[in-house]
Formats: structure tokens, sequence, C-alpha cells
């Protein structure tokens, strides 16, 4: 991926994915796997996160009794299982924001004043 | 959850709840869910990624022609979906930071840099 | 289940098991588990299509290195994923002949000539 | 798929296709899928039933309001989650025989003594 126009930093890296995605979307889907994906449509999406969500449950057996290349593996399958649910958020008009917001919420802390607190 | 020791601010919302997970890891099983799916053991936390991926996949389909109820459903199902991620994470011994570095290369930017750069 | 009016033979088990689910249907839910999966809705029935194939890939993962136990562990985790596809395909109005048909189409035979050679 | 040394008929339709399938496990992978598969092995076969098991259920939502295709669909899906579980069962060393068993333990006849029934 190109990152000519991303923030520097003090963003946290889902905000900077999600600026990505968003530019992204509209790209030609010729160009783009994000850009095809929702040119595809919600069920390409969808079928995606169902498949990486059974090679996320493959990798993390395999690291069970493995080693650092299945360890690595579980990382990279977690990542494209997230990578696919922002482009589904995204898809729907969502973000990861409200996600946070949730899993905060069940924590205890409010995730828009976390994010606040972030801010430079 | 209870978050007496938590960090007030200033990390970022999935920082906290890994220092959550890690501190439920080890409470009493009856005591908390967390707990009790590390006492159940690995299968039983992939079995929970693969049925939370499901339900994300339905909730996201009815909240394509649906109202803000069925997107609030798809919130909460991708916040079901990551938190039992984060559970797999700590129970394989790893945590967010190497997924969301893993993102952060794909878009061309380090996260270790960027986790750096929000401290105050 | 109960099986007081099933035919008693010259039928495979996957019309037998039809007609239950069938009959089943239409029982009051608190006496059925098929009855309760319809009341219950689609999305229930699909969720556990899901938790059933994630169930049957751990099990088959357990069976790649493992005895008896972890084998017979795949051939009911398999029945379930096939018990629930045909709850599927009864809510539906279809029924697994349907599926057959499909599966001898593909290795060059016809389901339904098939079916009347296995007749009395 | 060719179907050459197939048995004709008074066989069921599983029980043709679990020949198919031991013949093809054998073959060469550059001609036949389901060589492929074996050959590429156990998590490839179960990745592919995570994936059919997705596309059955977002087939099925497509169908609670569509038409007759989205009915096809839905027979080719399953159709298709059926066959992978057959890879699966197989390349196990196991076979349909043994969950058709436990299905019609579950509706209280015995899946053998039906077998023989069947026979001519």
């Amino acid at each position: 991926m190109d990152n000519n126009s991303l923030p520097p930093s003090n963003t946290h890296v889902l905000d900077t994915l999600n600026e990505v995605l968003k530019q992204r979307r509209h790209s030609a889907a010729e160009n783009s796997y994000v850009a095809s994906l929702h040119h595809k449509g919600l069920n390409k999406i969808l079928e995606k996160i169902g498949e990486e969500a059974t090679e996320t449950v493959l990798a993390a057996k395999d690291a069970e009794h493995g080693g650092e290349a299945q360890r690595q593996a579980v990382i990279c399958e977690t990542a494209d299982l997230w990578f696919h649910s922002l482009v589904m958020l995204s898809h729907l008009g969502m973000d990861h924001q409200s996600v946070l917001d949730e899993l905060a919420k069940r924590v205890g802390i409010s995730g828009h004043e976390e994010k606040a607190a972030r801010k430079p």
C-alpha cells in the first residue's frame, strides 16, 4: 500500500488504517485490493472474514506446539481477520472507533474520553 | 469488568484491554469469564472465534438492509470477535501490539514508532 | 429422538432423518431440539452451522496426531455439521435429495436414477 | 470428474462418491482437484470447510427472501460443504458411513442394518 498522504504520528494505527481504507474505497478496483473488495460487494467481504477466522483458528492450533514461524502466522492471520473486519465496517459506513468504544465500555473506560486524552 | 488498577488515560483502549486480560487470566475461573476461557483451554477460545465470526457475518447481512439496531449489532459482534482474538493472543503469550505492528507495516508506517509518538 | 413412525428399512438414513426432521419441525419447541431451532429462526440455525464447522476443524486438527477418541470426535462433529445443514434445508423448504443430486452430478451419475435403483 | 469405473447403481450416491474420492486421492495432483487437496494437506482441506460453511450461511441468508437462483445456490454451497467434509474424512482414513451411523443412532435406527437392508 502507498502512504503518501497519511498523518505521520500521534494517531493510532487503526485511525490511520481507517483513513487509508476510506481513501482506497473509491480507488479503481484494478489498482486496489480494498476497492476490488468493495466492488465485489458485502458477501465477498464476509466470505473473507469467514476464511480468515478459519485460518486464524488453524494457525493457533499449529502455534500451540509450534515454534516462532507458527507464532508469526497467528499474528498475520489475526491481522488479516481484523483488516477484513475493518473493510466490512467501512462498507457498511461504520468504523473501528465504535468497536473500540464498545470494548472500552466493557472494561469500564470511555473510548471517546480515552481518544481525547491521546490527542497532543 | 472491574477496573480498579487500570491506567487512567493516554493509552489506547487495546493497551488497556491487554492489561485487563493479563490480570484476568489468573483470576479464579468462577469469578471471571476470561479466566474460565483460559481454564477451558485453546479449543474453547477458538470455538468462540468461529462463533463470533459467524455472528458478525449474520449481523452484517442483517445490517445491509436494516436500521440502527442492526448496525449496533454489527458493532457488538465485531467487538466480541476482536475480544476473543485478544484472549487467544494472550493464551498463546502474544498481544495486540504485534497485530497492530503487522497492520501498520501493511500501510507503510511503523507501529512501534507510532506507539512512541502517542506517548505523552 | 423417538422413532415410532419411521419406515423400518430399505430407505437411506438421510431419507429417514429427513422424515424425522419434517415431523419434528412442528412439534412443541419445548419438547424437541429441532422444533426449538426452527422457532428461534434461520439465524440461530446458521449460527449452529458456523459453530459445528469450527468444531469439526478443531476435531480434525486434534485427530491428525490423536488416537481413537479424537477420531470419534471428528465423526460426531461432522454428524453435527450435517445434521444442522439438514435442519437449514428443511427450514428453507428444501431437503438432502437436492444436495445428493448435486453431488451425483459432479461424479457423473444421476441421483434420481440412483435413488430409483435402490428401491425394492 | 470422470466415472469410468463406478458401480452403476443400487448403491447410494455417498457410497459412490466415497469410491471416487478413494480413487482420486492417489491421482496426480495436477489432474485432480481431490488429489491436489490431499497433496496440500489437512489445513488446506479444513480451510475449504471453513470457506464453504461461510458461503452456505451467506447463501441461506440470501435465499430467505430470494428466488429460485438463491435457493439453487444453497444447494450448491451445501454440496460443496459436504464434499469437502468427505475429503477431510478420507484424508484422515475415515468415511461417510461412520457419520451416517452416528446420525442413524440419533434417530434410533442402526445405520449398518439399514445399509444391509438396501442391498439387492
